[in-house]
């Protein structure tokens, strides 16, 4: 494969890649610094290490936004350059814009108003009061609108704030593939839910830590994570951090759910492996870097729903599973196979949904952010939308707006227009997913042997390597040799679910 | 007490106070990045760190030497400024002229040859091949002459390089303390030698690790090291690192010698307290950072030596070791301070030196890097210089130069000048000691109960809470009334090593 560094390129294209390694060693950096802080700082240093943070995000933008960038982008409109250089000048020059065209007084703004609206939500979660956190809002969905008015003044706000999440995925089939989820799943949802199958749950003591946390040790390896370049810790969000030398993984223990700390511990291995699988030669440029946040998610949710929740995987691990755990020395395969799978409608949290009842959480705060930010609906009737939705999807009404509309982070961020990539990664991971079973010869039979080669390879071949070299709708018809669809995902939910509840 | 920040300044004095903080910002996430790579980063992950710790240099060089910072500096030349704020300007001017007289291109030069200059020493020493080793400090000395030439062509090389470290006791009185220190030391540690004394060694077994972890916090936990901004890890060489709202210690474990550890962490601890106790409000200013390399190491030499190897200590902690180590049921007081204080001058390393001999193996490193600089001595004839000084100053010659001149990375670095303040640093230990014993009723008592507000408060008032407002020689008179001398040093040691040796 050509690389971003080629000779014959015209000096500006030599000088644009010299300040983004910069910037990208700087953003690195501050990645190092986030995780640190979330994972190994004690509490007394957030004061300091919040001034090292914004220096950085400072120094970061400066030197996107620096004249010269958008002088050698000038230079470079009509330069004949590689394929390869031009994915890289694509992807500086996508983001110069967006940054160069918002004024940095906005953009402190916005940083300002989500510090206050993190520490106020988090309080508004806390006493279940969400009026103190609605003014917040307000001002958040405000700036945000006005965001997007400065980098495209003629479209659809939410697609702009989308595009910040999801760059290449148009918000029309966004949009469609979550519609088709919704109105397939919650049938689907519906009648599993009266099927009154009685699944196997094998688990019904208390797990402790340091097991739960051998065993994920013990599981990592048998994927094949390198801790020579990775790492295990805890946090009390579960994420990813790092690049193609060094990504680290968190997770965090419940000891009545065992399983939850693993499937989260094999999430984040699957955007972990994604991190580490693009050319390591490339790094400081975009052929060095993950795709945005519907490839990541399709790495993580391949690796969690396929692998991490299929027969062949609890084949691989029950051993494992028996050696950490007490009182489960006569569960079978099927048994955690089925505890694995249940799906629990009643549930009202998000980040403790089952497989499929997590799309309908999605679908809801998509549909409740984007009619924010049209205008169509008001901050103050969020709690009744959202609690009328949870019933018309879930048949489940919050008793609280804490365990409603109060429970997610993002939105005391400011970011409207993340939560769609959750479920689009999920769609997108069934499809690969679907791609890669037909093009290795009895995968599933691979799997329970601990076998993973053959499947490091076809996603290192067809995503990881790639980097940001192809954008997403390209990625995908290049991995799969279709276009982005949903059709997989709902045959793979339709068929594993009325299998394992005998409809 | 004055801060940095005061009404009235010169607008120039408020724009080079912003710049200052953006690059201690910078330097600041340098540490935590530093501090990743000694504690936590995995393996692979060193040639991605290596670019983000090189770009977030090249900043903080860049800002530092911005034309703005030498007018800003102009200007407040003769500006109407406090006494606090004229000892900002004069940080900032010192490091700015030492780092404007450089050009890049040789701070590169040394940088990059000091990379090389590393891998090759390791393997040099883990070889014992001086030869290998020896083109590249002939680079390195030759670089830092020439370093040393732009900062001052009229002052001593060897002067200048020393500034370094210790910007404000000239090398006169650096040298003539170590002198006194040669000329006295030697026929003490003589003496000592021939006394033929019977010391106690109650440690003769193997102290597992995590035991003496266990002990190590435990003993953190009675000198109030303050967790909420603190850690306790391990890294192959034990290191401080942070600032006043998160400073972090190390240490490492050998379990055949159980006060190893425990030594090395109350030396450090000595470090972060000093860290830890500059004021808060003063962050990313010369008022919030600590002293240079004399005072700091006066910081950890105090609590290493004139706690941690005190009766009074081994009275406060005598039982967490019994509690916490194997047979040594019946140790009393006595004999842990006899153990913690033996001499051993035939120990050849450096780190692993008592209290006493240490000075020697500081002095012969002082004398032979000087003439390195000077030209005096040229770099083959190290090695025969190196056990030439060692039989004279402690009676033994180095079978290797693995355990001889390549013992030390800080030559690697190409760090002449760090290794006096080693030693100067413990001279004054001794000078703010017995101040403070004068100043404190029953001091010695109030470490045997584990009491020690009142030391905390003395070093906290005297030495901690100034920042950089004084230079070392100021700031040693304001804290003891007194210009810095050995005296105390030596009639410590003299004192202290009769008593035990029974002379």
């Amino acid at each position: 494969m050509a690389t971003a560094e080629e000779t014959d390129a015209p000096a500006a294209y030599e000088e644009l890649l010299d300040q983004y390694e910069r910037l990208t060693y700087v953003g690195g950096a501050s990645g190092v610094l986030s995780w640190d802080q979330q994972v190994m700082m004690p509490a007394g240093g957030a004061p300091a290490r919040s001034k090292q943070l914004s220096a950085l995000s400072a120094i970061h933008h400066e030197l996107l936004t620096d004249d010269d960038v958008g002088e050698w982008l000038d230079e470079l409109d009509d330069a004949d350059l590689t394929p390869e250089q031009e994915a890289v000048v694509r992807e500086i020059r996508r983001q110069y814009e967006r940054a160069d065209a918002v004024p940095v007084e906005l953009v402190e703004e916005i940083s300002e108003t989500s510090s206050e609206a993190l520490q106020v939500w988090e309080d508004a979660k806390a006493e279940d009061d969400f009026s103190a956190f609605a003014p917040y809002l307000e001002d958040l969905v405000e700036l945000k609108r006005e965001y997007a008015e400065h980098i495209d003044p003629d479209a659809d706000p939410y697609e702009v704030l989308f595009a910040d999440y999801e760059p290449y995925l148009d918000l029309d089939t966004a949009e469609r593939v979550l519609t088709r989820l919704r109105d397939e799943l919650v049938p689907l949802i519906d009648e599993l839910n009266d099927a009154d199958a009685d699944l196997a749950q094998p688990f019904d003591g208390t797990y402790p830590e340091d097991a739960q946390e051998a065993l994920s040790r013990d599981v990592l390896a048998k994927v094949d994570y390198d801790f020579e370049r990775g790492r295990l810790d805890t946090s009390s969000h579960p994420f990813t951090s790092g690049n193609q030398f060094d990504t680290r993984i968190t997770t965090r223990f419940d000891e009545s759910d065992p399983l939850g700390a693993l499937m989260s511990t094999v999430h984040e291995y699957g955007h972990a492996q994604y991190n580490l699988g693009v050319p390591q030669d490339e790094y400081g440029n975009p052929l060095g870097e993950s795709r945005d946040l519907t490839v990541h998610e399709s790495q993580s949710r391949l690796w969690e729903n396929h692998i991490g929740r299929s027969r062949a995987f609890y084949d691989l691990v029950l051993d494992d599973l028996k050696e950490h755990f007490d009182g489960i020395d006569d569960a079978t395969v099927e048994d955690v196979y089925e505890a694995a799978n249940q799906i629990y409608p009643e549930n009202r949290i998000r980040v403790e949904a089952d497989e499929l009842t997590y799309h309908m959480h999605i679908i809801l705060r998509f549909e409740i952010e984007r009619d924010l930010i049209s205008g169509d609906l008001d901050v103050e009737d969020v709690p009744e939308v959202w609690n009328e939705k949870m019933e018309e999807y879930l048949g489940v009404t919050p008793d609280t707006d804490a365990e409603g509309c109060l429970q997610d982070i993002h939105w005391s961020h400011g970011n409207f227009g993340y939560f769609p990539t959750y479920s689009l990664g999920s769609v997108l991971a069934a499809q690969l997913y679907a791609s890669a079973d037909e093009d290795i010869d009895d995968l599933d039979a691979k799997v329970a042997a601990g076998d993973f080669d053959a499947l490091h390879d076809w996603l290192g071949e067809n995503v990881h390597q790639h980097g940001k070299r192809y954008t997403t709708p390209d990625l995908v018809e290049e991995a799969t040799g279709e276009p982005y669809t949903a059709d997989y995902f709902l045959d793979y939910a339709e068929s594993k679910f009325r299998d394992l509840y005998d409809l």
